[in-house]
């Protein structure tokens, strides 16, 4: 990927932060005023998703636009963009911080750029091209990996364990797994990214939910992949590891 | 309780935020690097808990103070202050952003002053005499819980699902709410204070873990008491909610 395209994506996740977060900051408190009409995260979702799709219309018409709110756009050149403006929805009703903006590139229907951005946090991952960065509030640096290999020392983090069809195959590597969090969503494979997690395992995620996660996992020396050590992510079981080892453990356990 | 000591536990806030703050940004990366000897949590804990306990022996040395790392140091006025430099070390673990600091002063063992401050985000909330403020980055606010009276309307919190002996009462009441977090520890009550939350509900915490939430949840005009309809904190089942309604509600549901 172009870097020019990294810069604008970088615009297009700017953009949209300034739809969300002061939404996220006034509108939560508004809602509770009690005008029932009023819904900060579908107009921050609407919003973002907006002025991100003008944006792309405008410098590049040709590429394809796929959002979570407004449906696909067809395009005429090999890129698609996926949208997801509020990712975290049920966070952000919460006025809790880990909400993010995913934002992601595809070439010819595969990943090649993602971005990851927590606008109340300051922190912007991007995943291009087998190396991820976060662009803090201060400097830009490269991110990488814990590169733990092994569940018993790993951080593990699901958005809620109770999304699980079967809660027992989660269940058995919880209980393996040095430390759970939960409720972080996309947030949480960059904290993979970044090395301060080690494992994500999820279910019922959807394509605008994971595919950002792709290139900001893989980049920072990560490995994402299915529940099943394949690389199907359409049924929405989706695992991030630190490492490959740790990945296919998390197969293992799983599928016991 | 004067507003010196106000101020003054603000202070202590802000020493133990100079210890804690750079060890999470730095620290927890530090840690990956490899030297197992290394341990930023258990650093900023005793570090966060050395530096508010040397103030108030210079400031008030005849308070009393009971630290979750240092113990109990006995005084000779009807003051004590409750310590908790990280609530939420799981959180600061995995570099997640709501752990906090919990202080509380306590007048003939009842909690007349809480402090909830989270760092990261840079927000203190402060309960002191049936009102609560939110000391943030731009400006001081008073805060106020939502209102909320019926579960079926209720933003539920709780830290880990997993935590209780019993899963069942808790899941009759996640089953009714409109959605659930996990993971926030303190801070969630902050949220219920400054009606974002509606209700929390956890089990297995120590004094050091609630003390601080009580002014804070009250002087919001929240409610705060245990699973059995009264006010007996000790066996560390505690229940915040937005109304006494909603918490008599939470009661009811968790008793059935």
């Amino acid at each position: 990927v172009a870097s020019d395209l990294t810069t604008f994506a970088l615009k297009l996740a700017a953009a949209a932060r300034a739809e969300t977060l002061p939404r996220w900051r006034d509108g939560v408190a508004a809602e509770h005023k009690g005008d029932g009409a009023f819904d900060p995260v579908t107009d921050a979702d609407r919003e973002g998703e907006r002025v991100m799709r003008a944006l792309i219309e405008q410098h590049f018409p040709d590429h394809g636009v796929s959002g979570e709110e407004f449906g696909v756009t067809g395009g005429t050149s090999p890129f698609t963009w996926s949208l997801d403006p509020v990712d975290g929805t049920r966070s952000f009703m919460c006025r809790l911080p880990t909400w993010t903006t995913l934002i992601a590139l595809l070439e010819n229907g595969e990943p090649v750029l993602g971005v990851i951005d927590a606008p109340v946090l300051g922190e912007t991952y991007v995943g291009r091209g087998g190396q991820s960065w976060l662009y803090g509030n201060e400097n830009n640096v490269e991110v990488r990996t814990s590169g733990c290999t092994s569940i018993d020392d790993a951080r593990l983090s699901t958005t809620d364990p109770y999304l699980f069809n079967e809660p027992r195959p989660f269940e058995r590597i919880r209980e393996r797994a040095k430390v759970t969090r939960y409720s972080h969503d996309g947030y949480a494979y960059a904290c993979v990214a970044a090395g301060s997690l080690d494992l994500v395992i999820e279910s019922g995620l959807k394509a605008h939910d994971y595919t950002a996660l792709i290139p900001v996992v893989r980049g920072a020396g990560g490995y994402i992949g299915d529940w099943n050590g394949g690389e199907d992510f359409g049924p929405g079981q989706v695992i991030a590891a630190a490492t490959r080892e740790l990945y296919e453990e998390a197969v293992t356990l799983l599928s016991e």
